[in-house]
């Protein structure tokens, strides 16, 4: 199973492709989207959009994990925020690919246990899981990473009921 | 000069065709775009950028505009509708449309002339400046329609500068 984790923002959208088998977990690709400022909100969700393809199209993802995503620091941020989102999830669709969302508990909880992490722990244990030879950086691509695992996790858990 | 207005909800999103030319505004299709509740959101965002694609294809617009939004009752709300309103954008944008964003009391001005304009107001502008026969229903397909209005108008002053 090939799971692409994606961590949405509004001016860097990180991501992470897992795959799982034979009883460990691999790190096929992580990065950022990074699309700039001086660009009107359409060309950056265009690039947005033209990146997910990309990336789905390079590593031919099973599903993809968003965080779910209930608080925000305003309505501003939450509006930006969801217009990312709103294009990440419309690019799984449109490839016909699946989409599961997880709380940041969640993702939190499968990789470190603890629903209440702070960023490092969670750029740490993710590093572990995936044997990674350096920290995943920046912290979007990390939690990106951490979503792909939560939902690998979850996968998993449901193939045992 | 042909603009399709567009008003992004969680459920419903209103739109309104309008071209001006000798003076007058002209409505040539206004509606909405209904997602069904018990569809995941993958699929609904994924309808609503179809419908969207399919309304430009059908109207040809010049330019698509869309209401700014600050304030929503709070941030899960917003994000549902930025989700919404990202995809809107991806859609004008994918076809090589220009968009115009405007606040809701441009828009609430350009058709009543006041701001803070009740929705029963606007309702019964947008039939007046257009000449429709009938009221334009539901609310969303009326704002729209205020928007789409408020983009030609604020296109003719910036020709007269």
């Amino acid at each position: 199973m090939i799971v692409l984790g994606v961590d949405p923002g509004t001016a860097t959208v990180g991501f992470g492709v897992v795959s799982s088998g034979r009883g460990t977990l691999k790190c096929l690709d992580y990065g950022c989207i990074r699309t700039h400022p001086e660009q009107s909100t359409a060309q950056r969700l265009l690039a947005l959009y033209r990146g997910i393809i990309e990336i789905i199209e390079k590593n031919r993802p099973d599903r993809v994990a968003v965080e779910q995503l209930f608080f925000a620091k305003n309505a501003k941020t939450a509006l930006a925020v969801g217009q990312a989102r709103g294009v990440v999830v419309l690019a799984a669709a449109s490839m016909g690919i699946d989409i599961s969302e997880y709380t940041p508990l969640e993702v939190k909880s499968a990789v470190t246990g603890y629903g209440r992490a702070a960023k490092e722990q969670v750029q740490a244990m993710v590093q572990r899981i995936l044997f990674l030879p350096t920290l995943p950086r920046p912290d979007d691509a990390a939690d990106a990473l951490a979503v792909a695992i939560c939902c690998i996790n979850s996968s998993r858990m449901e193939s045992y009921e």
